[in-house]
């Protein structure tokens, strides 16, 4: 028989309506104890997320104790530098790609970047059982946050300034799970961008990590040897596009290999307004992605390239952590039309994406507001891909969106759309 | 190496052209002995399926007997009063429906509902290797069934009203597999709904088992925490809806873990006619779905929920019997147009639909008989969603109608679509 | 833990951006050594493939030395008579398509045709280890040739004659890796037909091998019953049909078991053009496919079929071979417009298309030009199924197409379309 992935209870628990009405009204438990996740631990949110130069340089040391797993990154750790940049801050990242974040020369040639070490780690990523550096007693400290879905507004600028950094870091993605994720500015997924076609983005990514990184928009029109290429350690890229068709997009590191970059949490959206503005509406940005994780060495699960290799993750999960907005849902009012931006990183599953109770009544197949159709039950986004999705919500309650790929959605897609009165 | 599913006779040879036409010709079968299910073994269509209330009671009497392997079932089963109306139908759920069923409030009140037992059954429903209760000394009197394809006629009437019950039966899903469903009105899939956009649909849901189930139409826009709640056994849920638009939805119990509710039987499709009819043709529902089953006990086969999660089904079918239109096809004239309603119900893989030796005319993107595209040789619909196909069969002969995902396909989701001169 | 596939180095390393560039210019390499391939050997090409008829006879004799795996096959090799005709041609299928090849008739009547022997071994395919005759010294002189991705050009005859042959020989997908394969005409994928809606193709097959073949195109409407039957060694089939809707069509072998048969080589792409010509455009065809292998044997890959239904793959590939564009990329100039027509072979998975650095300005969801949308990133091509895609070469520079589903497209789903000044 084959073994499949440990069940567990807040993978079991988590989906729509588990009790009687009766039983909803006698614990009088509306969102704040959330109805769908039976038996699911308390959410930690101690709040004190690795803030600290100290804690930093602390994670990265202990990193390279597990290093045997993927021979060379040891080494290249070990020659990393006190970091005084690489605090991670508590304001959104979101606000910080808005206002154009940290000035990415900071750090540059802080690092002692060895493109040999590199490329050894390039070459033989696969070798162990972890593709991730790990093991951290700080991960404790990694508190439990919230991604905001809520599409950030347009810049009165035409120009978006983005300095961004490739960071490794401790994230928890659910009460019982940290993992060691690379990121783009320390979460998983990166800020959201907000553009118009037509606007200028001007992008500078720093790596931080001793492994090499990258960016590739699919927003842009550009050559990817150049701009997309690989940057080592303390390194920055920089480069220019201007987005041509609107749409919901896919952003992710390109680094080879890339299925271990995309799997290990460097993906995000970015999201192209078109220039006539569409219909006024509550917009949300739903990033689907999967998880396959190692087993937790002190308290932190690397990611696990040969799982990514073998198609069945571990979690799946709308903008990061597994069932969020079961917890916390998203909330709009009735007569509200909502417009849902889903953007499916993968790297691997198509996003069959529904919302339970409702329809959409527009879908756009080419860039919005092109080719709309009406009256959409179920939708595949494939992975790489993004769609843009309507309703409008006529109707209060309380509507489950979920990837209705079940097998996988049970592990995490799904979350709430409450229509409040 | 990793080991898979046992191959069996049946899987491997149920599919098209098999031998050369002068070895048919010789043999002088047809479609009355199938061409293309080499090696499997004559079915037995002794036609006796659980219809009295003694075989029933014996039912849940002995899957109790097993309920070990899912903590809480066990004595939700035993505190199953006798119970008179839980007899099988033997007349098509599709006629029930078309004129409301039997009237749910019969059996209300009449079992001791245990919410909190109930409940754990929700909180632990994979610790043990099955997730369906089994077991069943009367497996060997469930008869093997085709599943009707037609679409039922639409009602004179602008109101349907359904009376349905959430049942457990063994059924024979092929001549040599019977499986301890969880279902609506006793079949998988359950029966197809056919309405209009506009009318009303009164449905009310029965729960006859130990188990919490609940319904959830696509076609409907409705507060899912009110109308898709879950009711206990004995118990009913009432709710109303009018289809907005028109196509091929699916509907499911969406109780926790939704994947196990579906995976284990309870789904199936309301077609939604738009207001103007569509072009007259010959209309057919194809329900696709997965079957993840444990090893056999005492004849029946319970759903695995383990394996659900693992995504690698043991059959895939349509309309729930795997190749059973291989055997008993679909027969229409040269010269109908005829219209596939197809709703993959999954619960995880997409359908990618074909018909050998046509192409679809016409399809619909958007709500029929919106966004239609011309010319599709194959088209993927989404685990959750549903499409309608059409063709126009211009030239006589057997086309078998395929997921084209033949990993998947080969197992069991191929049929045949006869068209006579 | 579930075991997966060993990880190989190129599978890993193909991809994109893996040294900076100043690693690049360092080493001067552009596409002469591919950047993106780190650690594959280097690859050889004798070009000496099985050419000569003792060569042929040596192989099906060696090939029946491991028939134990396939109870059948071994008598029905061991029967085959030397064969004078089976030499393979040097000259390129795409080639001898649009010419109509060889006469099919040569052969007819050569074999010693035991439809028995046939039966047998599709009732029993998969009981062994390998689904495809193995085992060959000459395996070490079948060179590694890039398929031509061109799209060749339309016949000014309305009338295009096809005599294919169904052929088993040894092909080299990748430096190191031989398989066993099943084919159309010698390669994987066979060769790439052309031709208009409206167009006559006479089409005949001819069976060179001991397990029963048959031709299924997608493109066709016609009885599959007759045009599509299965045809024993040294038998032919022959049909006609008229494509009447443009797109990018599949054909394949259609017997019993299907998924074996798609699953060993035996597919490829027919393109009909519409009547009024597109716009003026470079024009490539891309079969994506799977390969599904059990360990070498005498230095020669068998196709798994236990494998193929697990749908984990080991290698998927553009045009038979895995990351053969990385080594040498599609080529075209500044300004040009470029029309992929994208077949998805699977046998199981779908294709998310997508080019990195680029969009398609256009892909038609219907039979070209109709339904076309604009402004796409990544598009899902299900298995079965045919896309066209079209983007315009503004800038120049190195860009990806890729199946972005990374979990299987890092084996080998990657490709460079280079854009020249």
């Amino acid at each position: 028989m084959r073994k499949t992935t440990p069940t567990r209870l807040s993978d079991l628990a988590a989906t729509m309506n588990t009790r009687s009405t009766e039983e909803q009204h006698e614990s009088g438990d509306d969102h704040d104890r959330p109805l769908l996740v039976l038996g699911a631990p308390g959410i930690d949110a101690s709040g004190n997320p690795l803030t600290s130069p100290s804690n930093r340089r602390a994670f990265l040391a202990r990193a390279s104790t597990l290093s045997l797993a993927l021979p060379g990154i040891g080494a290249a750790l070990a020659a990393c530098a006190p970091d005084g940049q690489s605090s991670r801050r508590d304001s959104a990242a979101s606000a910080a790609q808005q206002t154009g974040g940290r000035s990415g020369e900071d750090s540059l040639g802080l690092h002692n970047s060895n493109s040999r070490l590199d490329t050894a780690v390039l070459r033989d990523p696969g070798h162990g059982a972890s593709s991730a550096t790990t093991a951290n007693s700080d991960a404790a400290a990694a508190a439990l946050r919230r991604y905001d879905p809520a599409l950030p507004p347009l810049s009165a600028n035409r120009t978006l300034r983005l300095n961004w950094r490739a960071m490794e870091v401790p994230l928890r993605i659910q009460a019982d799970t940290v993992v060691a994720a690379w990121t783009f500015e320390g979460d998983i997924p990166g800020p959201i961008v907000h553009c118009r076609v037509g606007d200028t983005v001007e992008f500078t990514l720093t790596n931080e990590v001793a492994v090499p990184h990258s960016m590739d928009f699919h927003a842009a029109q550009i050559d990817p040897k150049v701009a997309f290429r690989s940057v080592t350690k303390g390194q920055s890229v920089t480069f220019t596009f201007r987005p041509k068709w609107a749409g919901a997009f896919m952003y992710h590191c390109g680094t080879a290999p890339v299925l271990m970059h995309i799997g290990s949490g460097m993906y995000g959206a970015i999201i192209v307004s078109p220039r006539e503005p569409l219909p006024p509406a509550k917009e949300f940005v739903l990033v689907q992605s999967e998880f396959y994780l190692a087993e937790s060495v002190n308290g932190v699960r690397p990611f696990d390239y040969n799982k990514m290799l073998s198609t069945l993750p571990d979690y799946m999960a709308f903008n990061g952590r597994p069932n969020q907005y079961i917890d916390n849902p998203i909330r709009v009012k009735v007569g509200d039309r909502v417009r849902f931006w889903v953007v499916n990183c993968g790297p691997t599953h198509p996003s069959a994406f529904h919302v339970v109770g409702e329809q959409f009544d527009t879908m756009y197949l080419g860039a919005p507001p092109g080719t709309p159709i009406r009256g959409v039950q179920t939708w595949d986004v494939p992975p790489g891909g993004g769609m843009c999705f309507e309703l409008v919500c006529d109707v209060p309650g309380e509507f489950p969106f979920v990837n209705h790929a079940f097998g996988h959605a049970q592990k995490g897609a799904i979350g709430f759309l409450v229509v409040e009165p």
